[in-house]
């Protein structure tokens, strides 16, 4: 603002690339180190043009192949952006095998490999991802194993983390939290807003002090320092237009990515036909041949976009020469622009559908800004006169159109404004953003979801049943186990063993399915030790025992026999002296017993799943007296709901949320996004008819959907 | 970046206050017009002090009583800030007072007398109210009336607006976005976030286009431009004490503002004693009399801050000498920060208890920049020989802290980064607010909530009932209206005459409550309607007709009969004949319709309300032939599930959300918030034995929380 020459911009002092991208090895123009020298010397001395050429080929083909080998011999799991992943993890499809720490060497490896090799991708998925991975595993350290524990807090933890590695990728807590709240949720809650700016600003004081040294700061190498903008020209039209452009490019690219994807697929066998790895080296080697001759495709994006942020009339001519001097005319930076933005939005779309660690967040930030500098110096044709019109500006509205528009997320403005730290196109980015956002919801979904749909990862919102005609009773499942008021530990033994849900029915009995409560595994888990303790009598000791020797086993029944009847006589009496009233409470006499048992069995037929635990107590039944004993055993009647009344840890949810038959599928949807939990009982008069999944749902849903 | 001298700060062109806060009337020493040098002349000439200092007092209680005098007598509703209203109305309770057009007009008036008065208030509350009032009317006009009576899209539109309302306030667009979603809603659908931001933007590029002379640039008047700054000192301590001292000091003002509220409620009567508007014509004298003497305290918000964040070391000293010369000592900044401090505390704490429309954000922003100025100064007083500490940038940090937390936002942060149109300091002032927001929710409730206290607004998440003991049963509605699956017209308009829900049960019959589904309220007035046009006939006419003259009633109810039993007759025989086959589908044989009504008779007696209308149809069969004949019409009994059947615009929800007995309130308030709503029902074996609504449980709650 005290700058002499008004109109005019001011430029912060470049900062070299290799410090703002360390990674980015081969291509980067700027950095002259001995080592690279020697490997690839100065493209400039035209007598080894060849060589260079061809290692420029053989380094990026081998790089990319070793990103791919990394990730299809040794984790599958740390292919991709990562961000579709933890989507799907926070609408409530807990997946543990994406946040496990072995993943995270892969993923760090493999993008190191992938990224440097010149591959046209970027680096802001796999950020995120290596954050959400640190924060799974410091959860499972003691001291904060508690926090793992609750689902939601895992959740709200893994999301703040979330925004931690947007903030360390872009420098921008802000834009960072923002960010990661519209690339991961379909709604916040208010209340983990601080939480997650808690995280984001810890995140960036760190980053501040380690990189406070002044001569290598990371995130000043983006900023610019623009006068004073006068919107109440032509130049908000073309603003508008540039947001609208990027839009439509943004959309363009979804559609590009999703046709080679599903040309891919469809041609997997051919593919794979012409060389093992065939599509990394083919895309790899296109690659390198076609950026090569021109220098500035050769940059990488750090420096691309450095140069369209600043570079200008006079000032930082030299980086501006790379893009101009590889043109056949004069100075034509507009063709050089449109060439990027061709090249570019093709090898991104290309690169994004390979087996290796990628973003694309920081492509599509040059490619932007290739498309808003476009505009700019055309703007600057056709109005020569005009003072205040700054190519460099637009260029940093593109990029943060176009991110925003592929993206869909507003945040990318916060992104771009801390990137830049510049305020003075606030409004212009802004206006940009949105309307690129807006386009592009017109038409496609964002490039996260597409990635989400590609890799089949379950994911609610996506289930999109427009009639009311699909119901509750279409979808639930009418074969479920349950476990009945009065129960025996053999049946609640098979009910664990055969079903994953964390909440199981409880119902009155096997004639009167009416709907009591739910029960978690982890209770019933407790239920059953608890009474083993009880009778220190394993479930599956008798049957070892059997075919250990079948004199033992006899002994072992008989003494435990003798401890449910007569608990004097046995060694734990102090124990279980003070348990003896309830315990004769919560067993009931056997011969009731049997007689529900027999009753039981005709209900069963209608339960296909449920009635294989009964056959196997009719079956001990009916084979001699060591097994008849034994099953005697197993049958010992407890009541959960007389449990719950005399024990506090056997706690029985007696309001779960059940649903009539004719609830349309899509109000189920809602439930489930909006209430979380995994499972809605099905009831009609009170009586358990049906459950209802929520992965059943989204299978349904997706099947439904295509 | 480019200025010569380093580590010093380079200052913006000084704005006159005027300009940015063209209300600020009387205090604005800055601002010489001939008129103000008429009714007060300058407080420089010592000769007439005593008039000047009458004058003020006058004119601050003369403003302040106006303002209160049109809130009392013209329209309570536009008292306030507004924003707990729309957190109200956001949370589910609509309250249509609160959004009137002539709310708009009083709230304008009252908040240029009440700002203008120099009371220490600000101004953001009542611009959100503003905004959402005139999004409110707009929705009222034909194009956009379909929005409005779509629920969900009226409280987008009107959440998108009140975005506007802040970005207008500080014209800070993005900021604006978040501290709108963060003070009006407990959690956020990420699919409204692009409203919101486009909204917004749209308003921005509004003020700038606007605003565009270079001379009267609103948004200028708080720039700020640091050089960078290295963290990685003992100045990180600082900001981060900054943060935890405006954490704790918005607490206190918190805790001051109940105290007072809560004793003036309790001395109500002395205090209107003593003279009528009493508290606002003592408070508005004190305030004056206090602030006149000093003449910092006699600024205006604006000017204030602006000094605290520009002036500094023999630039602005022009603006500081006002704050130190009034000092007993020289260059006591230090003093001056504290009085302004603790004057401008309680000042503020007083006067947003007055019936006036009031913000609370630009007093708190100015007396955090004091706050943030002190530390700095101090930091500057025991490091002397430290380079680069800035007071101004602490004076940043101090004013977004303060705001922070008090209101409980973290976009406090961007608010301030945007208005200083300065990244320097992000890191400092998110880490300030960061801090200020966790302390300040250890300690209490944000000032809006305690506002929405206060004034008894209805508010989901404020119902915490920590124990699970308050289950459904306990807060059910026992006596509910309801429709039987078989009915009459009259019973159905006496379901409506009672009832106010939008969503009303349908049973199976009066002896088995079976939940069958719910219908609107809309849609039953249209079965009544349906009904009259299909016989020409009204259920009012006919008691209207007894008063005129029964002989005519006669003659209507006949012609009725007449209609229904042979539709060739009637004029309208066209119509008729084409619906005749599902009248007769729809109604029932009279006899068996008795019967049925009998037998509902004696179920009635456990529904006290439900059982009026029963007993006014046997109140007039036993009245004579003409009643007799009435109400044998008006017991045409209508089959609520056939119509819909047959008539598409009769549509019954079939799934509504019902709940058991022993579900406990705290989820049942879980399920409100997150799936809106406003009624739940109370469902045994499918038999629904009560109604939740949602007000009731709030007042339940509060109820409980006392």
């Amino acid at each position: 603002m005290s700058s002499p020459s008004s109109n005019t911009i001011k430029y912060s002092k470049m900062i070299s690339s290799k410090h703002g991208y360390k990674k980015s090895r081969v291509k980067s123009n700027t950095s002259d180190s001995d080592l690279l020298n020697i490997v690839m010397p100065k493209a400039d001395t035209a007598d080894n043009y060849f060589f260079q050429y061809l290692s420029f080929i053989v380094w990026t083909v081998a790089l990319a192949f070793c990103s791919s080998v990394i990730i299809k011999k040794l984790c599958y799991a740390a292919a991709g952006s990562g961000i579709p992943d933890l989507k799907s993890i926070f609408s409530g499809f807990w997946n543990s095998s994406v946040v496990q720490p072995r993943v995270l060497i892969w993923k760090v490896l493999g993008l190191l490999f992938s990224y440097g090799s010149g591959l046209s991708i970027g680096k802001e998925g796999p950020y995120i991802h290596i954050s959400a991975i640190l924060a799974n595993t410091l959860l499972n350290i003691k001291p904060f194993k508690n926090i793992a524990t609750n689902e939601t807090q895992r959740s709200q933890m893994l999301a703040s983390c979330c925004a931690l590695g947007v903030a360390a990728t872009f420098g921008s807590p802000i834009g960072g939290v923002l960010f990661s709240i519209e690339v991961t949720g379909t709604y916040y809650l208010i209340q983990n807003y601080w939480r997650a700016f808690f995280t984001a600003t810890v995140g960036a004081v760190g980053i501040k002090i380690l990189l406070s040294t002044p001569s290598n700061d990371l995130l000043e190498s983006y900023r610019t320092s623009f006068e004073s903008l006068n919107l109440a020209t032509v130049q908000l039209l073309a603003f508008i237009i540039t947001g609208i452009l990027c839009g439509l490019l943004a959309s363009l690219f979804i559609y590009m990515y999703s046709k080679i994807y599903t040309w891919k697929k469809h041609n997997q066998d051919f593919i794979k036909k012409i060389t093992p790895y065939g599509e990394v080296i083919i895309v790899a080697a296109v690659t390198a041949v076609i950026t090569f001759p021109l220098k500035f495709l050769r940059l990488d994006h750090a420096s691309a976009v450095h140069t369209m942020f600043t570079a200008h009339d006079g000032v930082n001519t030299e980086e501006l020469k790379v893009w101009t001097d590889s043109m056949p005319f004069n100075n034509s930076i507009l063709l050089a622009c449109f060439l990027y933005i061709l090249v570019k939005l093709v090898l991104t779309a290309v690169s994004v559908t390979l087996p290796v660690p990628y973003g694309i967040y920081i492509p599509l930030f040059a490619i932007g800004a290739a498309v808003g500098r476009f505009v700019g110096e055309s703007m600057k044709l056709i109005f020569p006169h005009m003072k205040d019109i700054y190519p460099t500006g637009y260029a940093v509205v593109g990029a943060a159109a176009l991110c925003g528009g592929a993206t869909r997320t507003v945040s990318s403005a916060v992104i771009i404004l801390e990137l830049t730290n510049d305020m003075t196109f606030l409004v212009p980015v802004l206006l940009g953003v949105v309307l690129s956002c807006g386009i592009g919801n017109l038409l496609n979904h964002s490039i996260y979801d597409c990635f989400l749909r590609n890799k089949g990862l379950p994911y609610l919102p996506f289930v999109k049943i427009k009639s009311d005609s699909l119901v509750a009773k279409d979808v639930m499942k009418r074969e479920f186990r349950y476990v009945t008021r009065k129960t025996t530990l053999l049946r609640i033994q098979s009910v664990l063993d055969n079903v994953l849900d964390y909440a199981i029915p409880i119902v009155e009995s096997d004639d009167n399915l009416f709907l009591i409560g739910t029960i978690s595994r982890t209770t019933l888990e407790e239920v059953i030790s608890y009474h083993e303790r009880l009778h220190s009598y394993s479930l599956k000791s008798p049957i070892e025992g059997e075919e250990d020797g079948s004199g033992n086993t006899i002994i072992t029944i008989n003494s435990q026999n003798h401890n449910y009847y007569d608990n004097n006589d046995n060694d734990n009496s102090l124990l279980l002296q003070e348990e003896s009233s309830q315990i004769e409470m919560n067993l009931i006499p056997k011969s009731e017993s049997i007689d529900q048992l027999d009753s039981n069995q005709q209900t069963q037929s209608q339960l296909q799943n449920g009635s294989t635990d009964h056959q196997d107590i009719n079956n001990n039944n009916n084979s001699g007296d060591i097994r008849s004993s034994l099953s005697l055993n197993n049958e010992i009647i407890i009541d959960i709901v007389h449990m719950e009344l005399q024990n506090p840890w056997v706690v029985i949810d007696t309001s779960p949320i059940h649903i009539v038959e004719s609830m349309p599928v899509r109000k189920i949807i809602f439930m489930f996004m909006m209430l979380g939990g995994n499972v809605l009982f099905v009831t009609n008069k009170g009586q358990l008819v049906g459950i209802i999944n929520k992965t059943d749902i989204v299978q349904k849903g997706y099947l439904h959907h295509k």
